[in-house]
């Protein structure tokens, strides 16, 4: 598929990561009015919530954009997902007949703030990239037993908290946590000292469910997807998670892109799964392409200064889908509901520029990365800016996905006073 | 302090659950109407939501009760919850003035529906009972690294999954899951069949906080408490568990009590926590007696038949009370809402009749149990009844809990059939 010429001359540009082709979901405001829902066209936002008003679109009974989150649209089912689509290329197509009534509803995407595109029922995060896998069970147990014996059959995930998720801008202050240094023979309570990212995906679950669903059923329930930092404090996490999984040390933030590009924009960018070691049993087994040709990138700035690439990668490394990871969520009967948000789990290639979490890329701590600025990093220190940057590249064209930012500030210094 | 007289004669018998001391909160229905808020007084439930809708209740300058569950009087906080309390022993009291307007509000139980009392948002299992812990420990590692090293420091807790909390008297479908028999080289997808139990008490976090907070402050948080049965797949768990946690183990059902007791009916019960083998770190100190005397109780009736009590234990039995769960779960700044429901962990006492757990009682199925119908149990079988109890025993009254009942229906035969 080539570029879709929009009427929003930005939207035309082969490297803009919002032409027509894309459409992603986002919330937005601007000064002195209250969030509303919006769609990214170029350099520009179309006020969906406006246009839903003023009778441009309109889908349902009911209004589906009259809340600052896309919940309701996503409830609705692929139907009046595919609907909506195809009215927003209508009316920001290239000649479009009711071109005159959209333009007074764009917003300059610079004067707008962004906001959550929708409230997450539940956070679960996986573990299914098998290159980040190996690392750290190579750094945790040694390579002979670095994948775990279930890690090639199933999909490892564990439930994150969904309070924590933020959008992209919001700033991440340092946690306190319980950790224990090899050197000390009991714990303190003390700031983190290896805070860390984890560069992922995150698929957002549009329809429920209530009961085991087929990998073919998981993908139909998907809306969309965001480039998703995990914030990670290795410290808290070493200390913590044995036997029931990591806890407090995931628990500070999770930051989601704020745009959620959906399905059908990244449709031309599907691709295999790799080859299995291990045939899947019957309900994972892949049933078509599933993952997604999408670039990745992590860059690294000190409080002031440039900013460094410190990884690139591919969503396409991961083992398993996002389908399917939704599919092993729902085998016990657990329920499923509008706006659950699966993490991918971090996603590392195969080299060391292409891993996707300081941990991996510093191994540890043993080889500290040095930055175009000369300064060296194992973990993240105060002030530094971290951004997850995301695009599929179309023939023309790109799907862009807004970047996913963070800068970490200091750690209180008592986190109990008042 | 003794037994608080009713005008509703059923409410003043010493052995009765729900004393005028008691007031707990549910959510019910009669023939043809919809759910609505109601206390337990005796045989009977006040209807609260038209108690408040005939201005015999009037808290906020908004309704609380127009809406089937009781978050919203939470939100309000403490000072809200307390003159709630006093408004409803004022209108039940022996010698009412308003008795003639509040008579026709009660409806009797045997009448009534219960329905879940409030919206879970985020659902989080503890692991802080120190005889359950050792027990599994002790099955897994051995009594040598029964507890691991981080277990007497903190309190070790996973994320649950809130889309599966439901009310007492929902009936458990037997799982599907991945699993793999130590006499098999490969995993299979197979119906659980170590299907068991955790006897377990649920604390509800009444108001929002953002930041860490201190075990007073959780206290003060905490708005009452459910008994709560965490039912577990026994053999997905052992495969999946490595190394993030129990996922889809635990993701089938969580059941709990139908009525919210408040902490001001459990206040004349409150005990201090184990004597500690290392002192903890300052935030989890305690700070004054925040574990709760309650006995417990777990029955097993097979489909049909009589039940046999097949465990008997007290909350006095955990190591870290909710208080200290509260605290933990915010020292990373992770923000806890209204309607977050925190899992004790399984409740064992030192003895074997002692244990919450079939796991435990059965020791992993090596011992099985022996019911009074004959019959003998390692884990569930099909068609039979768990029911949890619980009660605090005060001076001439009882503070009881509603059981926690929940019936084992047969795994589906093919859980894709549609």
């Amino acid at each position: 598929m080539p570029l879709m010429k929009s009427w929003v001359a930005s939207a035309n540009d082969p490297s803009h990561p919002f032409p027509l082709n894309n459409l992603p979901y986002g919330v937005f405001s601007t000064a002195g009015a209250d969030p509303r829902c919006g769609v990214a066209i170029g350099d520009m936002i179309l006020d969906v919530t406006a246009a839903e008003a003023e009778g441009l679109i309109a889908l349902s009974d009911i209004p589906l954009f009259d809340v600052p989150f896309w919940n309701e649209l996503m409830e609705e089912g692929p139907a009046v997902w595919a609907a909506l689509r195809e009215r927003l290329i209508a009316l920001l197509s290239d000649g479009a007949a009711e071109r005159e009534k959209v333009e007074p509803l764009l917003v300059p995407m610079d004067a707008a703030e962004l906001h959550m595109p929708f409230a997450v029922s539940e956070y679960t995060d996986f573990y299914a990239g098998r290159n980040h896998a190996f690392n750290v069970g190579t750094m945790f147990r040694g390579p002979e037993n670095a994948l775990p014996p279930n890690w090639l059959h199933i999909p490892i995930g564990y439930n994150g908290r969904a309070s924590s998720v933020v959008v992209s801008g919001t700033d991440i202050r340092r946690p306190w946590g319980q950790l224990k240094s090899p050197d000390h023979d009991k714990p303190a309570f003390l700031p983190c000292r290896r805070f860390d990212i984890e560069l992922e995906m995150g698929a957002i679950v549009g329809t429920p469910s209530d009961g085991p669903i087929t990998v073919q059923e998981a993908d139909d329930h998907i809306f969309g997807y965001v480039l998703l930092n995990d914030w990670s404090a290795r410290d808290i996490q070493a200390w913590e998670y044995q036997p029931l999984g990591p806890f407090q040390a995931k628990a500070t933030a999770t930051s989601i892109s704020p745009w959620i590009v959906t399905k059908a924009a990244l449709e031309p960018f599907r691709c295999d799964t790799p080859a299995r070691e291990f045939e899947l049993l019957d309900h994972l087994k892949d049933c078509g392409p599933m993952l997604y040709d999408i670039d990745l990138e992590v860059t690294m700035a000190p409080e002031g200064k440039e900013a460094t690439t410190i990884a690139r990668t591919n969503y396409k490394e991961m083992y398993y889908s996002a389908a399917q990871q939704l599919a092993h969520h729902t085998t016990s009967g657990c329920p499923m509901n509008t706006g659950d948000l699966l993490g991918s789990g971090t996603i590392s290639g195969a080299t060391k520029p292409e891993r996707g979490s300081l941990l991996e890329l510093s191994w540890g701590g043993k080889e500290p990365l040095t930055l175009n600025t000369g300064e060296t990093r194992s973990f993240i220190e105060d002030g530094d800016t971290l951004t997850l940057k995301g695009a599929a590249k179309g023939d023309g064209y790109t799907i862009g996905f807004g970047d996913c930012v963070g800068s970490v500030l200091p750690a209180l210094e008592n986190p109990y006073a008042r």
